[in-house]
């Protein structure tokens, strides 16, 4: 089958032909309709210092993805050949503390797909069917393909009360764009974008944002001060993982506020506990991964009512040959989310 | 001024000059520039056994109001003369446990205005001014008037998540009405409204119901167990009282969903405890009034916002002096919202 | 192998022969050195209306117990022959929408041990792994074995808030007097257990209760009222059954407080929504089973710190054989915990 | 009457005799019994860089108490003449929109008695009414003046669940050690206090800590890795103010657990977002003040049941005129809490 390798160690990847996997007793095989590109993508293609010490090429990568089920292992109880599915990208240990009281998505031993083990840049995929998430057939491939980032948006945004209160998105790449609509989906009755990046702040406005800041141009703490008559926003999403960006958002927030952080700053960032955390009385809540599968159910739940629409910021097609063409226009930014088709 | 008095201990009410109201030092006194009927107004109009209970005639009733603060106590500093402000109902006594933890809203010695106290159908009211919500001046007499019921409805449906999930709204009287916008506005993926009564029905669709059923007519459970995949809706609003109504809430509820019930059925309503509440791990809220504050911020939030526009369900509205007009179509169940103008 | 059998449809049990169970690929085979007889057994045993429509006979039944792992199916990674071991017993599906949020305790198709398979009442029992508990060798396998009603105290009692609160724990069966220890434990400034069984109001004496009521000589809200200076309760733990203590419960909780019912009344009670529900505004939590394993997890750390110490309430030891004494016992409400050995 | 002044702009305090303070018609006036010196105090007394920001001398300090109320203004209606009393710190402004929805103690324009307001380190103080909490006759005024600082560590404590768990207190200060108390009231399974002071490990012990650590000594790390089976703890409350404590704080912590600060850290802190927060998923709660009065009836409810028997802690009692002696022996981390009775 054609595959997207990561083939060495070094910047790229490259289009091969690969031996369709072989599926074990609790595993699934799945056709990839389509497959979306992360920013952990990005990481290993651009072979960046985290994917160095992290990836071991050659193997293929990619983990968003909806497709169809075209085999099954002998175990597997809950899912049938052609059902559609997506897959829930971490993949747990069922033992440790954390597995065993219900919170997977911070399992002491999580492996991830596209990372630790084969991914979805190719033709098919073999899965554990515990990771499967069915799909209505009424959903379009694509959509379905960015349920796993929109995951993302929606565990960060819905970790708290949203309706009626005013919520800051710092950062407006693809997940950050999303957490603008659950938030507007949500009843937020403010949504502030933050980005120095005015193509995705376009993108950030269709998705219902009722102010963005390009903070190159303006102050966000001036802007978030005025909009909330000086007591700050309710909530802040932080998905920038820039330090002064994190630290701007600790300002902005009203006391007692949430700060919910999805993103990875690639060091430590100085934070005033005194004073932005303790004296405020805030929670500050790290996000990762999804609520299995709470947060797939409320994701689900979103796109089929049609509360959220993700297609303004679904920017790009390509078929898998031109994976290129889709990572150029991540690194530029010029994108929303980019899908390929196998 | 003129005032609608409930004048004698039997039905109806009177349009009567009394004295503009004194206020001390630690109130406020409003003149009134929309008041709407709530159903508490129609117990006390139509003299049912409650309301022979707890009232005392001759007063002024009426709770629900928009209006302009014309004279305040010397104690009051939160307020200026020509503030636009409505007023929460309940008047606390600050001092018994539930207060002192800030938990107002179920004050143990609770006076309500216009039901313990002269309210609001008239064309001043005097209140304290812990009392008092401020309205922005872009915030219509009509609309604001209609914050205090609507406080109800966001108290029921945001009394847990609804984001992505199920909601069944059953009772669709105005405040039913606004559950059914508020759900929406909050990201339900489904808002199913039940009553027996097709005009509300119509006025729950429009407000954003993706589901409407009369129980009259289809067998409310047959269709939850239809639109849920057999698994039943993760969140009951029960504002009917009726205790058939309140039981096929208990059984459409999913395992483990919430039933948040603000309805006030007349006398006690037999309930299986067993295969309702316990072998299903549902939790069931009493929902009482507003949180002071917190409520009306989120009302406040959803209104400015446009997130709910409660105009739809603002039917009909009448001078004050026709107040009889406004509770004869409240009776008959002919009405969203009746807003009378003093 | 000894097993105590539920050999007819009728009153009794008895002990036979029996072949020792064979496991599947993800079970283990544990020898059974300590299994406590729980209320539902005596159900099963007096065979009483709720058994005859649930259990077919014949099989062997008993549920809670503690014991060593002896033999394991080749895709069990979790256990090691010689382990120490409980078991959780609700068997679950793993694919209903509650078990696919990690809610397995109320999964919509919860098998039984020992209700709806095979039971512990004997010298093995063949269980599926995911069910399985680990313990520590220090801790007595008496001790072990009231781990799982212990955790039914656990869920009731911590599911909200005790510490330096007040707690009624209604209903003193072997569950109850536990939960009075947990209650204590975790903090509650005031536990007042009711019952109409001196015996067990002594035991609950015995586990820290700070008062003790026996309702047929004091009026259970008397004397709340007098110790609570007339609010009420902050938390009522319900695990009588009874309507008239269930309902005092109702009206013993303070506004805003909380109601967890583990009990399983056999018929539908009457209630008063309006007053001791929705105008106090509380909370009423349906109670089943054990979080998996969160609430293990916590009965572990309470028994293994000596946070709680059940010895004082497993008063009576009988070899498998004399399991009649054990049940005549139970039946009369002359025992704490009765403990059998295989 | 005579009181201990912080006179001038420079290290020391004075005793004086100054007037009696006059109440205005909100307050009362109360005669102090006993008060005991909190670090605060110490700041002020040492005149370090955040006292010279903050304070106004020449002014009252000190701000824990219990004494009895001698006078009332005309508009009190909850207190009278002779009950005994203690005060809540922080005065709030009941405006601001965390005072508005109950969350006073995030007020935004709070103040504090002894820092912007004449204090209790004298004869008699004057206070608003809506800070005094009344204090049972039988609780002695020692106990009753450290329920101020000993509402911090419920708060932090008790911010979430503690029960079955394992809790970190970093920082032996008195709060630190009457936290220990309040854990393991609460139910923890292990309480680990750790701090650099042998003399407040010793009384950390005292209180009911499982373990204690000498960080100088041992490596807290590893102590918590042995003692939780590598995986960390449950909780963390973060009482220290050190940048290297409150990051092994972090990293002590279990995947999904809780990090509560109250600590106060002189400068901000690098804290490694993406390890110790965002992937393992956790909670960072910035915790100041006590809840009103939420908190102040945990402190009671602890306090009266004799759950926490802080009487331990109090280690030393001097007359008003000693002052001195108790401020060295606290700047000497001798002592637990110094009373001092005017």
């Amino acid at each position: 089958m054609k595959a997207v390798v990561k083939h060495e160690r070094e910047k790229g990847a490259r289009l091969q032909t690969v031996d369709i996997p072989k599926i074990n007793d609790n595993e699934v095989l799945i056709q990839v309709k389509a497959t979306s590109i992360c920013g952990t993508d990005v990481h290993i293609y651009t072979w960046d210092e985290w994917s160095q010490s992290r990836v071991n090429p050659p193997y293929v990568f990619g983990h968003e993805f909806a497709g169809v089920v075209v085999e099954k292992g002998k175990n597997v109880t809950n899912l049938e050949i052609g059902d559609h599915v997506s897959a829930e990208t971490h993949i747990v240990c069922n033992q440790c503390p954390q597995c065993l009281t219900g919170k997977f998505h911070i399992c002491e031993n999580t492996k991830i797909i596209g990372v630790d083990t084969d991914g979805c840049f190719a033709e098919y995929v073999a899965l554990p069917s515990q990771n499967i998430w069915k799909n209505p057939e009424s959903l379009s491939f694509d959509v379905a393909s960015v349920q796993e980032p929109m995951g993302n948006a929606v565990h960060t945004v819905l970790a708290g009360d949203v309706a009626g209160k005013t919520v800051a998105i710092i950062g407006c790449g693809p997940i950050g764009i999303m957490a603008v609509g659950v938030a507007k989906a949500a009843g937020a009755s403010q949504v502030i974008a933050l980005d120095l990046n005015d193509y995705r702040l376009d993108l950030a406005k269709e998705m219902g944002a009722t102010t963005v800041v390009n903070s190159r141009n303006e102050n966000p703490l001036d802007v978030v001060h005025e909009l909330t008559n000086g007591h700050g926003v309710d909530v802040v999403c932080e998905m920038s993982g820039h330090p002064i960006a994190m630290n701007q958002g600790f300002k902005m927030v009203t006391n007692g506020g949430r700060v919910s952080i999805l993103s990875l700053p690639v060091r430590p960032v100085e934070i005033d506990v005194t004073n932005d955390i303790v004296f405020k009385g805030i929670t500050v809540q790290g996000i990762t991964g999804r609520k299995m599968f709470e947060t797939w159910r409320q994701v689900s739940g979103l796109l089929q009512s049609g509360q959220v629409d993700v297609e303004p910021m679904i920017t790009h097609h390509f078929p898998l040959e031109d994976f290129e063409k889709g990572f150029e226009l991540m690194i530029k930014g010029k994108c929303g989310k980019v899908v390929l088709h196998p």
